[in-house]
């Protein structure tokens, strides 16, 4: 997939990011960076408005997820769970948000802990800032839950128990 | 200011509030109810984006601040400082955000620091519900920060200092 794929993709199937104006800038297997501009982003203050932010930066790692997930041939739904963010200072220009995956250990256990359990939880952290200058703006963290694919598509055979 | 116009105020003033479908539907001192419908806030999952349901959240606290300190007579600019939100169930259906004011002595406690220190900090929680079934589908909390209006315009005078 191009990275206008990749944002062809997510205006889609998710169409607050077109109004967002949300594009993926880059991905490189451990992170991805958005970009938006100010626009229709923007508050009563000419800054940007921390829901916009909050949720850029939401996105930012559910595509992280979602494209680590599937380079991996791995087929799972991403749902956030918990989400938390601080504001550090006001955007008055264009924005990036760049979501990191989590180091090594934690990223392997949570693939291990996907494969053995079909779901499970991971945190990935996002920071938000000013483009092209690059003023830090807000960080992000956010849990995702992701559902192995084929445990919503067939139930479990042979199992009369639910899903947890 | 009716219902109506409080919600042309937050349309005008920020922008995405407009796509996200945001209105204002009750206010009543101590709460505001945003209602917004599910179609521009979907997801891959055809249930409500999450980063919509943050976005309208941290809007309701700021929108019930807005009106609550107008009404008092104060004139301060409120942003965002710290977001925390779990999503506790998918919604489906068209979503209802309301944020309540925190209990009397922190909200005087709050009222008192502004006047004292021209920027005091305030914690106000919403609550994220479909609609009209009323299956409760996220917590948030936000901690907002209000500025004394006079504080931006004027500079304090006799004062060197800068602001904190």
């Amino acid at each position: 997939m191009t990275l206008g794929e990749i944002t062809r993709y997510v205006h889609e199937h998710i169409p607050i990011t077109r109004a967002l104006g949300a594009e993926v800038d880059a991905y490189d297997r451990t992170s991805v960076r958005l970009v938006a501009p100010l626009g229709p982003n923007l508050n009563h203050r000419s800054t940007a408005f921390g829901g916009s932010l909050s949720a850029l930066a939401i996105l930012a790692g559910w595509t992280l997820l979602h494209l680590a997930l599937r380079e991996r041939g791995i087929g799972a739904q991403v749902v956030i769970q918990r989400s938390e963010m601080d504001f550090d200072a006001p955007v008055a220009t264009d924005l990036a948000v760049t979501a990191t995956l989590p180091p090594p250990e934690q990223w392997d256990r949570f693939l291990a802990t996907l494969g053995r359990h079909r779901r499970a939880r991971v945190r990935v952290r996002s920071t938000v800032s000013a483009t092209p200058e690059g003023g830090g703006a807000g960080a992000h963290e956010g849990v995702y839950v992701a559902i192995l694919a084929e445990e919503r598509a067939g139930g479990e055979p042979g199992s009369g128990t639910a899903s947890p």
